[in-house]
């Protein structure tokens, strides 16, 4: 990594086929999006992004294309007030304000998910709040409160600097929030927890939601389970390393453009 | 596109192979065929269609294939009263006349969806009216009204010219209806809205009979929130373009005789 | 196809790879056996078969082996009793008895289908009878009862000419009945009305189950209404070929072993 | 098989690609981990064992790599207290006390399952008992108790031998037990069996939980229906080896590195 990222990505080799070379937090955030994509947890409107580990101030993030698609070939540079920094005429995600003012807010976090994968939004719209009923659902101890602030007029969707900031505020000091007939948002120290976090979190609604279904009492992890739950599921070395190489695997079965990827 | 839209669609160079050459409303109808069949919103047995850009009076539309197979080589010409225009043997579908008529009755929109995935039937039966619950839903503000006039006899379809202009009466100036016991059709201003529509329609369906199977009560957008929701989603560059160019390049990767497609 | 049916069969051409020449029926449900496995109708479980038709006293059907893997080498002759005719070392299913004992009481069918999917097993443990709630549901308009009434010690399953010929008292004059906590039998006049039989069973079941699950009351077809959706869904030329040529489609596709099957 | 487990185990060809040449229990616990991945079973995190033929003190399973990835290459022995005996830098699974208190405390079976697919969790939470209400899940008949017995600060994780002393004692003599808000545990005789299990737990325990929503009543296997069906679909050659067929021709055709696996 340079220290004038934008320089990094605009080393980016550039060629009709995915290219190999570029600075690994560029590698890492095409990953994640194909990652995100081939688990079924981002279609063609969410995002992800992650802090440049050569300025704390701007972030990396595809231009506006679908996760599905993503190659270092897409990566802008953003900073944390939404404008973007790389010279290019490629044209960034209407919601990147969300990335922007999330990462300003956390500064001990590195990467912002947003997304929209339906098993959470039955949640978001009957004020039923997400609590961790299974241990990979441990990272959610500290609550998922739900947003419901929107800007009128803008369709629900986080369109200004000045909405980037209600939501950071509104998340707070949690690592997720929903946004109320829209979506979610998450937060991690990186783009590995970030997407453990994500695929998680729709495990554990999906589950939560049937146990609810059923009209019976349900038993929830205790605050210390679901704390140490966290620690280890998120935290020790070997689970995550376990969970990105499988995602990563998987990926490379799927897609044919990154069956070589190294 | 000729002035003569028969003659362009027998200008579609016939081979084995899926041709490449072919006026821009047919390449456009296959990739909607292919497109709705890849995402699980088409079997075998609905279909899609889009007017003449040459001629108001007409519509393409393939022939009695399933959207999984249609190629430029399937594409027919059809006026609005569902009479076959293209000079062949190749058989059209038994209910183009729903596409006909509802071109005719609404004469600012260019495209015509009818199926039958599954999320929608138990509305459809229940007498449960969809409403925007998700803001990919918000297209749907104005109602979704269920159709229960058939032809008896019919065995449900809508086989004839009479009973697709009643059809196209009940439908009026909404966007969405549903037929009861069996399915829907959508108009929208051309085939990337109309995709679009579908897919949001299923997803909306599915989150809000989740959230009804719960028994709690679900907040709903407001008809502003919805309207500017709709206005984003479809009608913003963005957006739209982004989903066409993911469900396209899923196409390309799911189907081996589509991966060249330009 | 010969008179001597079994020396048709012994006629394929054995290779290590999927023979293409057979005859037609042998060919037929070979596709019949991939189409119900692709579709996720059929597992390693469920079995179809047809009637011989240079002989109505044996049928075809696959030696014990999955669905998903049948070849011509893999289809055997039997008699109406289950005594297999074929010349072989290979083994039979040993549910055979079903399709025996229906094709005896039914003459006027000529194909059998016995699987175990998933939809339709929580009607048969809270006897719930499957109605037509779908158009495509419309061949189910004579009920669908459950057989309860066990060989005790055969382990639910249908492994003796004596319960066999129960089986088939029980299904009487209807196309569909299920085995309570097993799976289901259809009957139909040929291969492509029983996997369409299959599959819209399936989508049928699903749907009526989540409009039970709403606790609302479900609008079913009447049965004229039924009667006349069967008649277009199974015995128009259209529909039927549309979705047979679909779902072999779909299959040369997915299974690289049948890709050139013609 | 050689007397000297390890020594075999070394023995295994490591190539680039996926070894073809390895003692037969290594090749068996490669595919059993590749069907349950496949069959969406287990994902990153859970993992399977089989006792070593050459000596019951000892036992196979992959290092710490997702099922789906496993290769003759992953393969540990380790002894029934946990220790690895294989001389290799390879990190062995957290949760392997599991495995090998099991098969101390049961003589009489020789493989093990720990994994986590959702269809069981929501019994898990809520208290409810997993009984047969299919005749593939007659293996269920002796009950499926639920453990919530965890030690603080593991994070519901089994990692230490005492614990996994703990599991196996109130494992007792069933085939199946449920750990609270985290997953399940199946011994049995062999892989066939454990894998045949571990889906048909998953095959039962969705039919049932939907049963469950409806509210209705259902009818269960009896004591003996289940036990009858139990040893067909288990101890019958002719089913088991047919799933172990099917399930292993679906892993050859979806995993490209297993294509010629023989």
């Amino acid at each position: 990594m340079t220290d004038n990222f934008s320089d990094a990505v605009m080393d980016v080799e550039r060629t009709e086929k995915v290219p190999r070379k570029a600075p690994e937090a560029i590698r890492q955030v095409v990953m994640a999006n194909r990652i995100l994509s081939n688990e079924g947890i981002l279609d063609a409107l969410g995002h992800v992004s992650v802090r440049n580990p050569a300025n704390p101030g701007t972030f990396v993030q595809a231009r506006s294309i679908s996760p599905f698609e993503v190659t270092p070939n897409d990566i802008l540079e953003i900073d944390l007030d939404g404008d973007v920094v790389t010279k290019t005429a490629m044209r960034p995600y209407g919601e990147r304000f969300i990335h922007g003012a999330i990462l300003k807010a956390r500064p001990e976090m590195n990467a912002v998910f947003h997304g929209h994968f339906s098993a959470i939004i039955p949640f978001s719209v009957t004020n039923t709040l997400i609590r961790p009923i299974t241990h990979v659902g441990g990272f959610l101890y500290q609550g998922v409160p739900i947003y419901d602030d929107y800007e009128p007029g803008d369709g629900m969707l986080i369109r200004t600097k000045h909405e980037g900031e209600r939501i950071a505020r509104h998340l707070g000091q949690h690592r997720v929030h929903l946004l109320r007939g829209h979506g979610c948002n998450i937060v991690a120290e990186d783009l590995l927890r970030l997407v453990a976090s994500a695929i998680h979190l729709r495990d554990n609604a999906t589950i939560q939601w049937q146990a609810l279904l059923s009209g019976r009492e349900a038993k929830y992890l205790s605050t210390e389970e679901a704390k140490a739950a966290m620690e280890i599921a998120l935290f020790d070395a070997s689970p995550i390393q376990r969970m990105w190489g499988y995602w990563g695997a998987k990926v490379k079965r799927s897609m044919p453009d990154m069956k070589d990827w190294k």
